[in-house]
């Protein structure tokens, strides 16, 4: 039996007591929209990310497991690395009866599935009439653990409520899983050991890392253990076992764990397969494993970033959505990998990281896990040969940083071609890895605000100087001179409808400010630390660059604002022609423009996809009055699609800035909603990894109002009406801060020995060591 | 609305009139039995083959789409060539009024999917009922060309019955189709010519044989043809198009034609993309197709293989469903390709070719098309090189072939690794690669078999002394020398139950057979064409072969018959630990031993896979007495598993020579259902090419009594007792006969301008030109 409507297909607040606003559930199965669910409730732990496919299969699911790190070409040069969708070991499909578990067929007298954030484990709970006319009621239960990261767990809990039964399952490791057709995989070895550990080996065809696969079962009837007849049986990358137990009486209750396991040569604690056999062995069962689980998000998340809001139940359930993906999504055990544009959740944007991870996600981690931020830009440094290889291609200087990026020594990766013209017929040419280039500033960017919440002097040491120097480089060699003053031609600045513009005032802006970062901590460290400038002086040829920075930073065209007070967002943008968005804007569907006029046509119209001039006066928000900010927030937003999910957050924290709470807050509820919401498409492909980090900005930086500017804290609040409370955690140089707002007060919590100087309100405050400071 | 008992999924007399005994159908739907259907039902046309899997896609389906040669290796040589698995154009979804076609959901109120034989065209006609309740008409229709080989045509008609309805189609060309998980493309160009034609291009990863793929569409409402509105979308190798027509009315029919067509550069007659888009875009409709298709089936299929049977009208068609598959598997077009042991019809065996095609198949192309039968033989002539590369591989002389055949040069390509052992859980080593020998004489039999039948002498000249030489010179490097005989150790026989046996009987036999027909025509050729002889002398050494020949061929050891006749399967067969096969025997799971026992142990015990003795007995019938036929059947069939589909046939013939009609009946009942019988999980890897040659073998061979010993023409029928009449066509030296066999009479029309001579039921009778003869 099929429901149909899927209009609140998704629930909010089945929590209670302890439970509440920390479960999200599915009320009714509908095949048609699986994807959405796969994503939104997929489980990691920042090693591997699992979709949540079900035990049984469906012609429209997309089964996914990724592991960090581990990409790999197709076909040499000939297609772009990404992430392996490794096997699958979720499978475990049975016959009641003689008849076969599928939700298509007979009745669902009760249907739940839940994602716990709390405790990152999925339930599903069903009560199922089979087409004979047979009841059961089946629990399934599965978590990844957080607590030994190699660790997916599963268990199948099965009741028969009418009849005795006889169960038939089929488990095992299905190697045959694709990324949408392309097999990354060599076929490798296949074993049961003792009759007991099925085992499946791959290695990446290119970049030759080797995987391996355990899954083991246990069975109890009443809670007693047993081991029912099995039978193995070995088929092309696949191995798996049918079970066949004795008679279950009705009302009785059968339980199967099914515990399995990867590891990879990429690991760090890596020996061979043996070693990852021995490992494996030692896991013990699943409510062992679940404790484990628990308390590691217990104390590595929950209490890391206590964040509560009162007042609007689905947006408490939100930022903790929020924290359980960003948890998730990131690869906190290894500086060699980042955050990939979809997390774990699905193929789309191949496992790559994006500008997403240092403008909308890294803010988090910076501010309330520096640890976790340290590694990320990390990532960055360790990237630089890629970096420094693109821009030798494009016969620039420097580091030029890939727009889209994997393995560290891979440089840009960006696909060539996308999606299809729909006047030409023909595919599209994706020009952001070409032309994209203003992600080179952001990174600096995000060192600089990394090193501001922090003083992590080492870092910037060991790192930092040499990122914000070596992408100086680039943008000086990148300059073009025109007449008196320097440009920069034909890019693509955020607004990714707008191909090969001239002077994006984004991007010229971000340069700027990146020659100018440059200047200042040569000129710092020549006073202060000049044998660290000296070795990245060797390095990067900064003496020859120095001057360079200073002559083109000074003569760098920035777009100012017109008469109207508005940004040019490039240098044809404001004569262009405009259109009628509204039916567009009112449309569920991203990229519903496409359907009517090619990227050409659109090319030559005023129509934004993203914040573009927006997320400038966000960023530097220093440089421009709220005048001109309100004044181009009403001639853009207007003509802005937020076709792309970064969008919507960043408009709602200026939003906050202007005063207009009313309007954040209507703009929260969309950036909130874009993959926890109830549209059941929109996220087949995988979460959206930057949306995610902007629903955590739009509550600390835009209604906590916790800003850096100039190396200095800032706090602002700006409650919604509708909220009571709120309160988050930050790190400031060090320091632990609980701030606790609410509509007419605010309490900073100071934990550490040293004092804090903020300024909240625009008043200079220093909250001493160890002391709650309170408004009143 | 499921159905679950399968026990008589399929029917075969719905055809009446004009269609008796020509329609196979399917009458429930059953989501759990796909691959029954997709592979007994597959379509083809030697050029290519297309699993008969639905518009609408199932999570259990196996899509299937093969181009004849088109062989590729997923990973150079760690992995052996297979057919891939090529983009499926079949898929078309729909939604109507919102509700996906999908027969898991709502009430299925009428169904048949039909396989029409004579037509060669699957249908499949439903009264659905959605689950809100609305009732729809819906016919789907399709062929694979046999007049234009590269054309696959679709049609759907869509009559609402209680609504007004508005449709939603996704349709197009799916590249992310793979082998069980192994993607043997290059993702290639995506295009929309004209707002009308898709094209999918992709070229195999190894073997660069470009494809490309093409479908366009067509609709008409009422027979009035319209453009619906439409949008075209790529994916990764993945082009479709959403069409989305205006309301459809109560009652009125909606048809949709989907015309595709595929070209690789592995066709003789390939140019390029462009000029397979010109060739495409002449491509008729629908209906103009199915006229030449239907034309083409009539004169090259049923007026060149008229073979009637009455009495039993299933047996009718089983021989129409043999001949149907016959001519689909067999690439008639292109003597660089062979037919695979699973035709194309599914995955199983790679699209190999093995002695299935000279012992199983061959015998019926030999005897009803000879033009075929040559350039079947043709392939093995230019497999040479491979063959050559094989037996120097193992240190011996002339040519070894392979056990499993691809394309021309690449030798041998058996996979090395099966199944687990259920003992050890380790994968089992599939030595026929590397020990099952016999196939090198079993094509110069077929080599020999074919000269007899029709005298082809430029085809002995070119192909067929070469083959008989080369293979002569293999057999005398291999045996080896013991005391004073020879033998020929370590091997599989045809019972792959017994590995590494000693002088198995059939193998010795039979390379006994083939080095005494290389003396033959040795001493022939001297006499009667030195010219012929010299050049091959000068290839294959034949001066120092020919002695050779004639001293090992006169010690080779023949393992004699017993005192009970018994003539022992290998020298250690008849001393192994006999166990009560009775369970396995009745249990209609192929391979059931297996659960019990690996295969370490059944290589101790007397048990044979298939036909092994039997099939000695059958080849060289001529050598062997009655007596020691009746007493090896008597010994040896009890002991036979039949787990493989080439053995029964085998009986059933023998069982014939020896009078025993009912058992050879009921054998031939047997094999005809192996995968036109009624379990449906028989053929779900494919249908048995070799069972199905078979099936044609125990009609004209056994029933009919058609045999050629020592170049002479024997007929000799056996009807069964059911049968009231039997007929079919035979070449004979370049002349057409029909013979027609009732209980009582022979009848022999000889339709070519030359006499016959034969031996009829023991006598020797010539059959003049143009005439009838007829027993009374």
């Amino acid at each position: 039996m099929l429901l149909k409507n899927d209009n609140q297909a998704l629930n909010y607040d089945k929590g209670t007591g302890e439970e509440k606003n920390w479960l999200v559930t599915e009320t009714r199965f509908n095949p048609e929209s699986l994807g959405k669910v796969e994503a939104v409730f997929s489980l990691g732990n920042g090693y591997m990310g699992l979709r949540s496919a079900t035990e049984e299969r469906y012609s429209n699911e997309v089964r996914g497991n990724f592991i960090a790190g581990t990409f790999n070409k197709f076909l040499g040069d000939k297609e772009v690395t990404e992430l392996p969708n490794a096997a699958d070991v979720l499978e475990m499909s049975f016959t009641l009866n003689g008849e076969t578990f599928q939700l298509t067929q007979g009745d669902i007298l009760f249907y739940e599935r839940t994602l716990n954030l709390k405790k990152a484990e999925l339930k599903r709970d069903i009560h199922w009439r089979s087409p004979a006319g047979d009841e059961y009621k089946i629990i399934f239960s599965r978590f990844v653990s957080l607590d030994n990261l190699h660790v997916i767990a599963q268990k199948i809990a099965i009741t028969p409520l009418t009849n005795d039964v006889t169960l038939k399952l089929n488990s095992g490791i299905n190697g045959q899983i694709t990324n949408t057709g392309t097999q990354h995989f060599e076929e490798g070895v296949l074993r049961l050991y003792d009759q007991k550990i099925m085992k499946l080996e791959a290695r990446t065809t290119e970049s030759a890392i080797d995987f391996v696969h355990f899954s083991r079962h246990a069975f109890t009837l009443e809670n007693e253990e047993f081991t029912p007849k099995n039978t193995i049986f070995m088929d092309r990358r696949k191995i798996f076992t049918t079970f066949e137990p004795e008679t279950i009486a009705k009302n009785q209750t059968i339980t199967i764990e099914k515990i399995s396991g990867v590891y990879t040569s990429r690991d760090k604690d890596w020996a061979n397969v043996e070693t990852a056999l021995e490992t494996f062995s030692q896991v013990g069962d699943y409510s062992t494993l679940f404790t484990a689980h628990q308390s590691a998000w217990q104390q590595k998340v929950w209490e890391q970033y206590p964040i509560y809001i009162e007042g609007v139940d689905f947006d408490q359930l939100a930022i903790r959505f929020a924290v359980y993906h960003l948890t998730g999504m990131t690869p906190a055990h290894d500086n060699r990998m980042n955050i990939g544009a979809k997390g774990f959740s699905g193929e789309g944007y191949k496992g790559h990281a994006f500008w997403d991870t240092e403008i909308f996600v890294l803010p988090f981690f910076t501010t309330s896990n520096p640890t976790i931020a340290r590694q990320l830009l990390e990532y960055r440094s360790l990237s630089l040969p890629g970096a420094v290889r693109k821009a030798a291609e494009n016969n620039y200087e420097g580091a030029m940083f890939p727009w889209e990026s994997a393995w560290l020594e891979d440089g840009e990766v960006t696909p060539v071609w996308g999606a299809a013209d729909i006047i030409t017929g023909e595919p599209t040419k994706i020009w952001s890895g070409f032309i994209e280039q203003h992600i080179t500033a952001d990174i600096a960017f995000a060192v600089w605000q990394y090193y501001q919440f922090t003083g992590d002097q080492d870092f910037m040491e060991k790192h930092g100087y040499e990122l914000i120097f070596a992408t100086a480089v680039f943008w000086q060699s990148r300059l073009e001179k025109k007449g008196d003053r320097y440009e920069i031609t034909g890019v693509v600045g955020p607004d990714e409808y707008k191909e090969h513009v001239d002077n994006n005032a984004f991007t010229n802006y971000m340069a700027h400010w990146n020659l100018e970062k440059a200047i200042h901590y040569y000129e710092l460290l020549q006073q202060e630390n000049p044998a660290v400038l000296a070795s990245l002086s060797a390095k990067w040829d900064l003496e020859r660059n120095y001057p360079k920075w200073q002559e083109k930073s000074a003569k760098l065209y920035l777009p100012q604002p017109n008469d109207e007070l508005v940004i040019p967002q490039d240098d044809t943008y404001l004569s262009k022609k405009i259109i009628d968005l509204t039916p567009y804007k009112a449309s569920a569907q991203v990229g519903a423009l496409f359907l009517d006029y090619n990227l050409e046509q659109v090319n030559d119209m005023q129509i934004t996809k993203q914040a573009d001039v927006m997320i400038l006066l966000y960023l530097l928000e220093n440089e421009f009055s709220p005048e001109v900010k309100q004044a181009n927030w009403d001639y853009y937003e207007p003509k802005t699609l937020h076709d792309s999910s970064l969008s919507r957050a960043t408009h709602s924290i200026l939003a906050s800035d202007l005063g207009d709470k009313a309007l954040a807050y209507s703009m929260f509820e969309k950036a909130s909603r874009i993959d926890l919401g109830q549209n059941m498409k929109s996220s087949d492909a995988g979460i959206h990894s930057a949306s995610i980090g902007g629903i955590w900005q739009v509550v600390v930086n835009g209604f906590g109002g916790v800003r850096m500017l100039d190396g200095k804290l800032f706090l602002h609040p700006h409650l919604p009406e509708k909220w009571t409370e709120l309160s988050f955690p930050i790190y400031w140089k060090g320091s632990r801060l609980i701030i606790h707002v609410t509509q007419t007060s605010t309490k900073i919590l100071n934990t550490s020995n040293q004092d804090v100087v903020l300024t909240l309100n625009g008043k200079e405050i220093s909250v001493v060591a160890n002391t709650t400071f309170t408004t009143n």
